[in-house]
C-alpha cells in the first residue's frame, strides 16, 4: 500500500497522506512522495483542483520524529542530513502556492508542527468540528520554525507566538476566527465540504485561475506600486485570452460561455 | 446628469457614484471623474474627509464591461488599450491611500470586482447589513488580479483566496469580521453612519491627519526599525506644529484647544 | 519608591510601571529604566519570561505630556529633545522583540497612545474585561504615528486606522477579536492568567524558545523563499542540541525529559 495515495475524479486529485498508525507523518519519502505528486501536477492540465487529506485518525502529526532521531547517527551529528531535511520540506511546502490548481486542505484529528504548516501551507483549507491545530514542537525542545512561516502568514502575529511558544493547541472553531482554515463542518460533511469547495474552483476557467493564483503570491511579497504595475499586466494578458472574451460576452449576452480550453 | 456627483458641507466632500442604471460601473470616463476629484482635494485645505458612495441599488459592479469589449476591436485586440485601462484604475485606487483626507467606503447593495477594490482602497468603510462584496471576475473568466491587491492587504489570505478563486460573495457581517469593512449598520442608517465618521475624522486637527495618514501608508511598506526611525521624524515634526503645542497646552490645562489654522 | 519595579518568581521577572499617580507614563525616566531592565534580561538566562503591568488603576498612558511640553523651552523649540525622545522610545519598544525571554503585557484599565504601542510591541497581552485601547494623540493633534507601527503590525489595517484617526477607544473584547490581545478575562484573574501564561512558556527549553522567538520576528520580514532558508537554519541548529536530542527521545519513549541546561 502506498503512503500517499491519489484518486482523480472530475478534475480533481485527492491526495491522501497514508500512514494512518503513524498519524501521516512527514517522513522523507511521504515528503519525497508529496513532491512528485505535486511535480506532475505542475504541468497537469487536465488536474483543475487538488485536496490533501490523511487516512485514519488524522490529518498530520508533522515529521517523522523516530527517522529524524536516526538521522543524528550520522558522523556530523545529522547536521548535514537535518539541513537537507528542512530544505525538503521547504521545497514541498513552496510548492503548493506555485501549483497551477488551488490546493485544499481537508482536516480533521490533529494537525501539528509541519502537519499545521501545510495547511497553513495550502490555498485553503476545511476542517472538521473536532479537528485540532498546533505548532507545538516546542513542548520537546524543538521550536517549530519552518511551521511558523507558513502559519504567521495566516495568523496575527500575537496568536501564532502564543501557539509556538506555548505548544498549544487551538480548535477548529478558533482557527476558523483566525484564518488559518476557511470553514469548519461537522466531521461527517468534511471530505463532501471539502469536495465541493474543490469542484467550485475546479468549474472556473484554468487559465484564469491559473495566472490568478500565481499573481495572488507574487503581488503579496510587492510594495502597492509594484503590485499594481505586476497585475496590471496580468489583467491585460488575462483580457487577450480567447475564452475570457467570450466569458465576457456570454455575461453581456445573458447566456453561459461556451469555452473552448477549459483547461 | 454628471456620473459623479460631489457635495460639500462642513468639510465633507461626499462623491456620489452616478450611473445607477449600470450598477456604477468604473468605466473610463468615471474613472477619470474620481481621478479629476482626487487630484483637486490633494490641495483642497478646505475639505478634511471624503466619504464615496453609489446612487441607486448598488455600490459599484467594477469595470465596464460593455466598454471593455469594445475596446478588444483594436488592431492589437485591445493590448494597448486594457494596459492602459488597467493602469488608470490604478492610479486612481492607488491616489486614496496619498490623499491628505480620511476618505470612507459608504456601501450598500454589492460591492463587486473593482468596486470591492475601491472599498479595500478607501482608508475605512461602513456597510449597510444587507451589502454583498465579491471579487467574482472569474465567473466569467477574467481573475480580479488588480482587486486582489487592495483586498489582500485587508483581509487574511486564505478568506482573500476563497473570494477570489470561487467567485462567491461574502456578506457584510462577515466582510466585517474579516477587517474588510470596519462597521455594519442598518441599511436606513447607513449615510448618517458613513457622514457621523466623517464628522469625527473631520473635526481632528487636520494637519496631524494629513501627516499620519501618509505615515500610516509609507510605513506599512517598511521593515521595523526603517518604520520607527521614519515615523520618529514625522512625530518630531509633528510636534513643531504650533497647534499641536496649543493641544498639548490645553490638554495640560484641562481646557478646549484653540487652533488657529484647523486645516 | 522606584518608578519601575521588578519582582523576580519562578523564572519570570515582573516589571511593575509604578507611577499609578500620572498613570504610569513613559517618561524619560521611565523608558530609561524599562530599557535599563531590558539590557539586563539580554543576557539573562536565568528568567525565562517577562510580565509588564501598571500600578494604580491603569497600564499606562503614554508619553508624560508635561514633561514634552518643557521640552519644548529649548532654543530650537525642541527639535532635537523630541527627536532623542522618539528614538529612546523605539529603542526601547524595538528591544522587547530581540529579548530572549517571551514578553507579556498584562493590561488593565486604559493603555493609550505610547501604552497601546507598549501592548503591541509585547509578544504577547492578557487583557482585563473592563481594559480599554486608544491610539488617541490626534484628539490634541499629536499623531500616534510611532504607535501605529506597532499597532498596524498587530490589527487589521482599516481597524488600525480608524483607531489612529477617530482616536477613539476599543474594549478588551474588541481587541481580542482584532489581534491585539491573546485573552481577556475578568479583572480580578488577570495578574493569575498574566502569570499562568509566562509559568506555561518559562517551562519550555529556553534555548529553543530563545532562538525560535528571535527567527519568528526576523522571518516576518522575508519574502517566503529568504523565510524559509533562514529557518530550516536555525531548525537544523535547533535539532544540534543536545537538550532537543532528549526532548525527542523522551518523547519517543513516552517519559518526562532530562535536560541539562533548561535555561
Amino acid at each position: 500500500m502506498s503512503i500517499l495515495l491519489r484518486e482523480d475524479a472530475d478534475g480533481i486529485a485527492t491526495l491522501t497522506l497514508n500512514q494512518p498508525e503513524k498519524l501521516n507523518p512527514l517522513s522523507e519519502a511521504m515528503l519525497a512522495a508529496l513532491q512528485g505528486q505535486f511535480d506532475a501536477l505542475m504541468e497537469d492540465r487536465g488536474t483543475r483542483a487538488v485536496v490533501i487529506r490523511g487516512a485514519g485518525k488524522a490529518f498530520c502529526a508533522g515529521h517523522d520524529l523516530r527517522e529524524m532521531a536516526a538521522g543524528r547517527q550520522a558522523e556530523d551529528g545529522g547536521a548535514a542530513y537535518f539541513r537537507e531535511l528542512f530544505a525538503q520540506c521547504a521545497r514541498m511546502m513552496t510548492t503548493i502556492p506555485k501549483l497551477p490548481q488551488p490546493v485544499i486542505a481537508e482536516v480533521h484529528g490533529i494537525a501539528t508542527a509541519a502537519g499545521c504548516q501545510l495547511v497553513a501551507s495550502c490555498d485553503m483549507a476545511v476542517a472538521a468540528e473536532t479537528a485540532r491545530f498546533g505548532v507545538n514542537g516546542v513542548n520537546i525542545g524543538l521550536f517549530c520554525s519552518t511551521p511558523m512561516v507558513a502559519l504567521s502568514r495566516n495568523i496575527p502575529r500575537k496568536h501564532a507566538f502564543e501557539m509556538l511558544t506555548t505548544g498549544g493547541f487551538v480548535d477548529a472553531e478558533r482557527a476558523g476566527e483566525l484564518g488559518l482554515v476557511n470553514r469548519v463542518v461537522p466531521e461527517a460533511e468534511l471530505s463532501g465540504a471539502a469536495q465541493e469547495l474543490a469542484k467550485t474552483v475546479a468549474a472556473k476557467l484554468a487559465s484564469a485561475v491559473r495566472v490568478g493564483k500565481r499573481a495572488f503570491y507574487d503581488q503579496l511579497e510587492m510594495g502597492l506600486e509594484d503590485a499594481y504595475a505586476y497585475t496590471g499586466e496580468v489583467m491585460a494578458l488575462n483580457m487577450a485570452d480567447a475564452d475570457t472574451a467570450e466569458g465576457i460576452a456570454a455575461f453581456l449576452e445573458k447566456r453561459d460561455a461556451r469555452w473552448k480550453n477549459p483547461d
